[in-house]
């Protein structure tokens, strides 16, 4: 059970030449790892890659094998460049064909003669994957073992992580404090390369930012236990006293 | 000299445990991807990986390999979670050292006395690296080989950029155009797919959106070739007209 413990982890594979091009910003990567912070799971690499079969096929095979959990974004819709379901079939080397209860769903979803070929698609998974519900517009993501494919426009994909949650195997959430100061971060530096030594399960993050015409850095700790994260803010505020650095914020 | 014009990709390497962990939104792969279109050069991966060495010399390692130009954004600043410069050093098996004109540059910018151990650090880079000039804050960025180095606050990056153009040897500009419809995507999806197969050289992608309420569909069309970008433009119009779709914007 300890070694289960250690891989609470995750990836996200980006599937989407809309992103890749510019065109569109990704905000899905954004909100499953918030999602996924609540479950306790640690979200450790992204990959955003093309809309290209044998890309997919390699990047979900290489990740499959080294994360807990996997979600891909993109690709699940109607159209020509949907082809997530059909390559992520070939990585697993299993049918790519209608899913019964898919099949279900979005028949009874659509109006009688409006169920076409490009919404037939939609109902095509991975032999055997078992399905995602889709509170927002009907067609379903599926997983096949640890791997969960999810649409890519994010109000649907949100919608659709709820329902998710209880799939996922967590751990303790994973907390967080920020202390925001009025300072640059070459003037803290050195004292606070002490400080992260001194925590080693404890994560400090140090982040510059410009508001409202003024300069400050945000130390954000990232922990699973509050005690650590309490000890080491004290650390940090008998350091920012003595420095004599003004704290502009705490929040989590 | 035809199979150097097939090469102009890039790929990013994001380093940053801020955009793993959910606190922040990258943008800067929205911006470097933009600017890479203008100089003709594709972006065809993205890899975002925490701060973690180990992990940053195996992907930048794996990355140049690969492509044409690598880029990556954050940890170059001077703070204890700042190991970008030292990884790459490391990767490329180089000394990790001053670099005179860096040291230099940040000598001149702070005022005497105030040039301590962390601002030092930023003046390090790879042995024999060359610099990219930062326009706003002074600490440069730099690359070695076809690995560039630039900082993870957007403003800062964005500045360095106009910088670093003459360094990209890109091609013909990639060109888009795109025609936003008041339909569902399931509706054209086969006679749209018809029409991707006709334009081997020219890449459709739709994309589905909410706006006020009312949905809709992006049809986006990527080229180098401004004559193929027009001919299929005319495909689509004449499948909408035949459907009874309204054209709610073209656009670029």
């Amino acid at each position: 059970m300890k070694k289960m413990n250690k891989k609470l982890n995750a990836a996200i594979i980006v599937i989407g030449n809309e992103i890749l091009s510019g065109r569109t910003q990704d905000v899905n990567v954004l909100n499953i790892s918030n999602w996924l912070n609540d479950l306790g799971v640690n979200l450790q690499e992204v990959r955003i890659i093309p809309d290209v079969e044998i890309k997919i096929i390699k990047t979900v095979n290489e990740i499959r094998k080294k994360f807990k959990y996997v979600f891909t974004t993109g690709g699940i819709g109607p159209t020509h460049d949907d082809i997530t379901s059909k390559s992520i079939s070939k990585a697993f080397k299993v049918k790519y064909c209608y899913h019964p209860k898919a099949y279900e769903i979005l028949e009874n979803y659509y109006e009688k003669g409006k169920f076409n070929t490009g919404r037939k698609k939609m109902a095509k998974t991975p032999e055997k994957a078992s399905l995602i519900y889709n509170p927002s517009s009907a067609a379903p993501g599926f997983f096949i073992k640890n791997v969960y494919c999810l649409p890519g426009v994010p109000s649907i994909l949100k919608s659709m992580l709820g329902g998710l949650s209880n799939q996922i195997v967590g751990g303790s959430k994973i907390l967080t404090k920020t202390l925001s100061l009025r300072t640059v971060e070459s003037e803290i530096s050195t004292p606070l390369e002490k400080i992260q030594k001194k925590y080693k399960k404890l994560e400090i993050g140090s982040y510059p930012f410009f508001q409202q015409g003024k300069i400050g850095v945000s130390l954000v700790m990232r922990s699973k236990k509050i005690k650590l994260i309490k000890k080491c803010t004290t650390d940090i505020i008998n350091l920012v006293k003595k420095k004599n650095i003004k704290i502009i914020q705490k929040s989590k």
